[in-house]
């Protein structure tokens, strides 16, 4: 069973770790999100994509789920020091992969191979690939001004309120080498808890990724849990855009696309109305769907794996 | 009295050291080499400047000469577990100036600037100058090609043999602000126990600098005792160019500049040869320049300065 996970952050990668626990490596292909990417000191930072990638080589910080576990913070207490902006925390162990990833991209290498090499270097065995070679940088546009990404995620704290949001460089951008042609081969998609606003529709901004999900068994993991999000801004987000936050808002964000909806125990009641759902009509999977450990990434991907082969 | 040093690496910063501890701050400039800044990862590293800088703030590791004291090596090790190239050695506290400087650089400011913000940081008194905010990069022509001057010093471990060098951008670089004010009011200047041809004449290459020292009492401290240098490549690069290496063709090599010599009392029979070199027949001292410690800098300095003020 070929299977194409679309992932961005923390929750996204939780998922992620599951199906790779689940499936052998040949069947998972996992496209990340890279509009969060963004210079800073003149290096070259992915932080969706190193959170994919850190998680599924048991190398992420389980506190936080972003960042390396067994990290130090030498680099940043000295750039505290000099007065430097620290907003966005880099580790010693972190800061090596940024170093690497921009030395190969100023030699000409592309992300994609790069991340093949990272994850071989790693022993991470899926394939992981990052939705573009291209630049494309997700812009949040609140009431104090067009934010870059991080600026509005890490820096400000996600305090701005959100008007919209633009992936600068989408309609230009190609999808990385792999991404179509996993595509082509899918029998499943599920797109993973990710931030519906930020993380996922990013990525489908991008080219004809879209359009090659319209025939594809599609299944969404509602990143909210009784309109609330476990981590990050989404049901924040959905408010300030003018939507009542909740799984119901998930599946009508991906409705063109849905074939199948995880939903979690705590919304059982939005079940009707999302499996009525127009133009596919998905269906239902009623579960818990809150990953506190290993175990319940393992459960949750099982479930969702099950789910979604009983659609095709 | 005014004084101005001109240094580059690890000797150079030993008698620096000795100078700020003996004059007021006010009363010592620092012009430093930049020929052998180059880029790693992106970053732009300026490995003299960095090596004068965490001298003078005793910041410096005493066993090496260069990098940081109390340094961790997190982000070395993981560079190293990725395959990236780990031969120019990187600690993590060291990298937060790297970084740091590498930000504010494309930000527009310039070299000099950023320097005097991390000297007031560190709380370093005398004012510290990079020969020029202009790229100015040393080049080593081998018999294994044309090195970088890090490839060659650092990568390559001084193996390949010297052919000649070149200042490559010296022709249009202009002395960094207060570079040229420094010598205009100078009483003394003095140059440090470093590299003739890789740490000084960088820094006499760029601009008027050099015809700004020609009516100036100018001291030269030899780098080479018996023959030898006590760290780095310098009398292997007299033996390549074929000079025979001693404190005598230290002395030639600056001989249009020197009204002074700081010659090592192990080289005493060269004191007369010195003596009569043309065109401005330097003074000699003849003393102990091997700095093993930091009463060695306080007393080569103060022996320097007071030989410099007899000339003047």
């Amino acid at each position: 069973m070929n299977v194409v996970a679309l992932a961005g952050g923390v929750g996204g990668a939780k998922l992620v770790d599951g199906l790779g626990r689940v499936l052998s490596p040949q069947e998972l292909t996992v496209i990340v999100n890279t509009g969060d990417d963004f210079q800073l000191f003149g290096l070259h930072l992915s932080p969706d994509l190193d959170t994919v990638c850190y998680t599924l080589a048991e190398r992420a910080n389980p506190e936080t789920g972003w960042g390396r576990k067994d990290e130090s913070w030498h680099c940043l207490a000295e750039l505290e020091k000099l007065q430097a902006p620290t907003w966005f925390k880099l580790g010693d162990r972190d800061l090596a992969v940024h170093l690497e990833r921009t030395r190969r991209l100023e030699q000409g290498q592309s992300l994609s191979a790069i991340t093949r090499d990272f994850c071989a270097n790693w022993g991470i065995g899926p394939e992981v690939i990052p939705m573009s070679d291209d630049p494309v940088a997700t812009r949040v546009f609140t009431d104090q001004g067009v934010l870059a990404f991080q600026e509005y995620f890490v820096r400000e704290g996600c305090q701005p309120e959100v008007k919209g949001f633009e992936f600068a460089g989408s309609g230009e951008a190609l999808p990385a080498p792999g991404v179509m042609e996993s595509l082509g081969e899918a029998d499943l998609v599920i797109i993973c808890p990710s931030n519906p606003w930020v993380s996922i529709d990013p990525i489908l901004s991008v080219g004809t990724i879209r359009e090659g999900l319209r025939d594809l068994p599609v299944v969404a993991v509602t990143p909210l849990i009784a309109g609330q999000a476990l981590k990050g801004p989404a049901a924040k987000m959905y408010r300030e855009m003018g939507i009542t936050p909740s799984a119901r808002a998930v599946a009508e964000h991906y409705r063109d696309l849905l074939t199948g909806f995880v939903l979690d125990s705590r919304d059982q009641d939005l079940e009707d109305q999302i499996g009525s759902l127009t133009p596919r009509k998905p269906g239902v999977l009623v579960t818990d769907t809150w990953m506190k450990n290993i175990e319940d990434r393992v459960r949750l991907a099982r479930e969702t794996l099950t789910f979604g082969e009983g659609l095709t």
